[in-house]
């Protein structure tokens, strides 16, 4: 049996989206979470410093994104065709260029950040990024009719959004009764049924 | 036939790996290069008003990595097995990564900022980013025997990195003499039959 090792904080963030998809696919693996310290003495050895890191069997991929799609082809969540792996590809790229904002925020809280600096940050960071973000979320759904990002089915584009849309919620950017059709999607993808089952269990983390 | 039509500034960019995709693979594409008229009146019909963007027989691809993926994986240039795959994809979100550093360089130049302020953009925040990300591009490039940055053969990862170091070199970021590894690289990458052609005749831009 193929050895998976998660290797990351203990915080959903960049690795959350991969241990769902390892939930989806009812495949066991390690879920390697990651002390402060634990981190500082591993950082030298990994190739650029940061975690989240999978390893397949001693085989390493870093990169979130990398990590995700990678899992999503060998689970079925990529898409159907070459067209909806391009599309599902498209919107994590769309996200990923969210976060770039939205990890100032993160991070401010990590750090300790004074409220006056998290108010500051939210307003002219974070709170601009998100009606940009959010309008090309709404442009994809509004296309699509299924409900789902891409296609007729659930893939990683969607867990990876509806995932952060939960931090989003937890920080007060997304409000659901403000966003109808965010809102909507995140409840459907969010009662996946293996997925319903285990965020009703999971540790809480805000981001 | 199918068709392709590339849509991006009349620049290399994040338009120049997709355009060396289609030429190492023989496959003809409408370059369809905008002046920023034409791109202001476009703007509002793109799903987050960016380009490039890719149509093939009128199905829309945004994102540059996913547009470079797409390609890479029809014409044989992704990788050759899941695990290549995923390496070749990471090395794209490193070279993203340092992208949003360089972008202001890149965006200083092209709203034509002063000297002073291009200087502080260099030594403050692309400098910093360059050493950082050229020290990932060589642990990759030290542990591959092959010359290229994932398996024994070209993949899509090579022409983006080696395309961006192109644009390194025009903007004295990255220097030969100093960077042995990453020079060797990027010859190897420019020289590959059909991209040396290509290169030697193309439209000149710095970035």
């Amino acid at each position: 049996m193929v050895h998976y090792k998660l290797t990351y904080f203990d915080a959903r963030g960049l690795a959350e989206t991969a241990r769902q998809l390892f939930v989806l696919a009812d495949v066991e693996f390690e879920d390697n979470r990651l002390t402060i310290e634990e981190f500082q003495k591993l950082k030298p050895t990994l190739p650029s410093g940061q975690v989240p890191i999978l390893h397949v069997d001693g085989f390493e991929i870093s990169q979130s994104a990398a990590i995700w799609r990678y899992l999503a082809r060998k689970f079925g969540y990529s898409g159907k065709t070459p067209e909806e792996e391009a599309t599902a590809d498209s919107i994590i790229d769309h996200f990923k260029d969210f976060l770039v904002s939205f990890k100032h925020y993160g991070a401010g809280l990590f750090f300790g950040k004074s409220q006056e600096e998290l108010n500051r940050v939210r307003k002219e960071i974070v709170e601009p990024a998100c009606k940009f973000y959010f309008s090309v979320l709404k442009k994809y759904l509004e296309k699509n009719t299924s409900g789902y990002l891409v296609g007729s089915d659930l893939t990683y584009a969607d867990i990876a959004v509806a995932e952060n849309l939960t931090s989003l919620k937890n920080t007060n950017f997304f409000n659901p009764d403000e966003e109808k059709t965010l809102a909507a999607f995140h409840q459907k993808v969010n009662e996946t049924p293996k997925l319903k089952e285990y965020l009703e269990k999971r540790k809480y983390s805000i981001l």
